[in-house]
């Protein structure tokens, strides 16, 4: 079985694991405090062109999400969210246990618009009975979405100014950032990100790292006592090296968006051969996951031999599935892959 | 430096990284689903006695707590904890921010007894008022202590008694679990522990593993959906593999053990060498943390050269400090300290 | 200004004033442990036919909303809603606050059906990521719904029937039950609603009472330590037996139906002045508010001597608003308003 | 029986009646936005010599103590209280539910010292691992105490210092508030507990009022949005004008403290009665509760004809027990007490 399920299939980069082997009888300070650590996050300022960001590091996303979102909110604010939003629908509700709604927003290929967010605060506050609703506090956005989609300067500038304007912070999940800056379409680099939102990461538990998120704070309101917050949520790793590290190898010479390059550019041309055989798409994606609309006979007979995920029916005999590359992703396995498309 | 400070100052066994390199291109479901968390659990249920145990790995102590304590616990209702207990002191209020109030009981030596946990609940019941006030669910406590101490045979057997006859859970965090198993004098192997408690883990993080507890649930009520606990505390791993594999290595012949009982005999020699110099300690640990009341001229001095954690202070001139090793302690190291403190 | 706005303008009906200064010196044990509750619970038990039923006073619809919700769930369980419900749209939050999801369903109406629910329990157990989602625990309708529409004996039969095959709790908000119990089309008593669901409501606030609820829970296992999660949500009023005291006036001798008849016959005659004007209605309202689409011309005509409320806009130039009836709606107000309406 | 075993026995002042009665045709806005509540704020603000602290009237104690300390805390932080603090015994956790620790500071009848608290915060920022531990966020007292004791000027104004040195809130809980107000001898009035902490309340439960507490928020910070809080934690009442008309009736013209009065010199007749005949008390309450320490034949033989509250054994013959007198107490029944209490 060839596997074009997801991201996360394989361990890590070689480059890391050597990382962690070379330094393992090293004796370091625990809970993130160590040189390695320090390192990465000098790093990441440095990616980020902002020499004052709060750094910390994570175990993952889930933890990520809740753990900035509880941060950030007073206890009657909700997080505003896309509909199809990793917090609004695949986190077991781990936003809500810490007692806050997600207030989610119809998204079109996996986003959200500016004037859709300005939308839901003008409504609050002209509701009379707006004491009797949950207050928008958040807007959390993914980069690349869930969909593979990518906003563009534009959408996220736009995006950004209304948060501003509405007293809102802007979260953006980079749980696959990597293949979003890599996109050359797009543009939006770390220091746009950055600059541009209050609070992001950098994933690496989908490209690269044997798991880790880099949280990267511009705002130093929400930055502040935010290790804390990290504890509370069990997310202070003991051994925070291990974090650290990884970033280290990911970040220090370009690892990191090469390895999204390549994961890219495979998934391109998957994208490319369901096209050339007249296959639709839900939407248009330049990042590492594909979402074509094929016959079940054809999803079946490639079923045989490749593992993917089915996302979803959207007629009798039609289905979406999502074809999902990585920086593992053999070129000779998507070869094969074009080949079987072509024969279907 | 030599350092004392803890036991999680390195990285993990080099048997884990190497299975980790050796098994790193290898393609597997992700969120514990995969081969190597099976067998991890196919040993663990061995080693338990117990096939039908529910086992499920969680990334660090913290998590692991909170997971359990939610999972066990009606809204209105309080997990009893010793006062020197990790979740009342060092977990930035993980319980109580997942809704449930940490009932603290004076603790002797890092340990409370079936008695005090029979007349809290004697009282409560007693209480016409109990309804105005949390009521018990759950006790909670270490094995080894916080202090280092062990409960016996006789002193888990009573407190397993009065949580059954109560209805209350028993839950023992495990972090240190292999200094404690390891122990000859205490007795209580890993079958003992499951049939007493109702949920227990065995800490991979502070002995050996780069990070990971494995949490054994043997009372089926309590194990139901524990997944979806785990996927709401932020808690599983996308490469939950990383855990299976690290408990593999450390349980399929028994190297956990072994290492234990490396670091609890290294503990035993510094124990020693202070005892032989005529000082106290606190309490009589038989593990891998020793508490020596030292001058604070002596600690000074050995402060140069080694590493350790000041405690508490109990006179003008006089401290609590401890003395940890570790899996990856050098007998070298603890020959230097013991001279030295023969010097003293 | 005659005012249609709401349900809750005045006092209470000036029996309950009468019994409460006519009991006023009297001493009682605290906490709804006096005679006035337990003789009000009898009262309802026997009304229910239910003489096990668990039967508590709270203050208020968001109070008791929380509190059944947060006792019935466990932790990563969610409460299923129409996306109308009170819970879902205008308690700011309350049941997050205690950790659970609301999941919403479309609804038409107001209401929602077995069959939504039905597909969303199975959607849920055919997922295979579904440890990564809310799990479904319990469902949340209102009686009579927050458009005024009411479910069938068939409806909520249903309802009741899918709940009990996957294992959810039925709650029916009963804040305005007694409009629907009054009316004689849908035919659904106390009795039938108690047994048909696990917990439901029987609203004093929005019918006759000062303010009070009394939760009827007939499943054993929801109503288990029910009175700590009242105390723990703040809702155990100190002077209990002034809930108490309502429920018995209000129902000792069947004033409440009575108080609810006269408010839904003086809503049926608003209701039949306009659609003999020929205006159009969201849906159609057996009870105490009518939601009629008006232009917004006659709107604002008819702003300038009564007060209602300003619902939705349909279009450019109509919006839909709600004319409310309560025990307190005099005849003649609701004569000049039907002469008002006729001469538009 | 003559009870003297709580101040919430009886129904409310019957001019609180008379002002319901009179009133209860009348048509007003819900939620607190009626001409009551803004007449009660103006006199309140007018009591604390502040224009422009925010007061809120909510149901009860349990829900204020929730409602403040919930919308002043950031997550990782916790409410620090008197051991013996309602918040921290009596409450069921309501506090922790809404996920904060509350963190005891052993009491001296039951009051906490500046000292203790400026301990506790130097303490938490002295230690490197402090963001493994819950951090100070407020303080929490009562005046007067549970064991019927006032803070002095001095020691409130100690606190108000150690809490804005340490950027902690200073939360007075009032339920008993007129009680201490009533008393020469402390000399608080409203302005100054206005003045020295960022809020408080004046009870109305227990002392005249159905029901009822008026939150009076001096820190602007802690003021904003907190109605949203209110509603979450289900205080908001539909018919809020019932808590306005009360605060009214109590205010307006002196009526609150008057009944505190009355109180008070019962209770104290009361004490000089008990201390006359030689009995000691657990501590010199000025206010309406005092703790004679009896020998059991004594209690027993009182409790024949009297009900009061057992609060603890002190040995094997003796017992604290509770007198509590309040606005209802009848001199009469005081006289008769006396003289049986002389005849023990």
């Amino acid at each position: 079985m060839i596997r074009f399920e997801n991201d996360y299939a394989e361990g890590a980069h070689p480059k890391i694991l050597e990382m962690l082997t070379k330094t393992n009888a090293e004796q370091t300070p625990g809970y993130g405090m160590d040189a390695y650590c320090e390192r990465a996050r000098e790093i990441i300022r440095g990616l980020c062109k902002n020499e004052r960001a709060g750094v910390h590091f994570l175990v993952g996303g889930t933890q990520a999400n809740a753990a900035v979102i509880s941060a950030g909110l007073r206890p009657y604010q909700g997080v505003v969210s896309p509909d199809t939003g990793h917090i609004a629908v695949h986190e077991t509700g781990a936003v809500e246990a810490y007692g806050h709604k997600v207030l989610t927003i119809p998204s079109l290929n996996g986003k959200i618009t500016a004037g859709q967010v300005e939308e839901m605060c003008r409504a609050h506050l002209a509701d009379n009975s707006r004491e009797h609703t949950v207050q928008p506090g958040m807007v959390y956005i993914s980069q690349a979405t869930e969909l593979g989609t990518l906003y563009s300067r534009e959408e996220l500038t736009a995006l950004s100014s209304v948060c501003r304007r509405y007293g809102l912070y802007l979260f953006v999940d980079g749980a696959r950032l990597g293949y979003a800056v890599a996109d050359r379409g797009c543009g939006l680099g770390f220091a746009d990100i950055a600059a541009l939102c209050d609070v992001f990461y950098i994933g690496g538990t989908k490209l690269g790292a044997l798991f880790g998120e880099a949280v990267v704070i511009t705002n130093e309101a929400l930055d502040r006592d935010f290790r804390y917050i990290i504890k509370q949520h069990g997310g202070m790793l003991a051994k925070g090296r291990l974090l650290g590290l990884q970033f280290c190898a990911l970040l220090e010479d370009g690892l990191y968006l090469e390895l999204a390059g390549h994961a890219v550019s495979q998934a391109l041309r998957i994208r490319d051969a369901f096209a050339a055989k007249g296959f639709e798409f839900i939407c248009d994606s330049p990042t590492n996951q594909q979402f074509p609309i094929l016959p079940d006979a054809a999803a079946e007979k490639l079923s045989k031999k490749y593992a993917y995920s089915h996302w979803t029916k959207t007629d009798e005999t039609h289905s979406v599935v999502r074809f999902c590359t990585s920086w593992a992703t053999k070129p000779s396995d998507v070869d094969e892959l074009i080949g079987d498309i072509a024969a279907l």
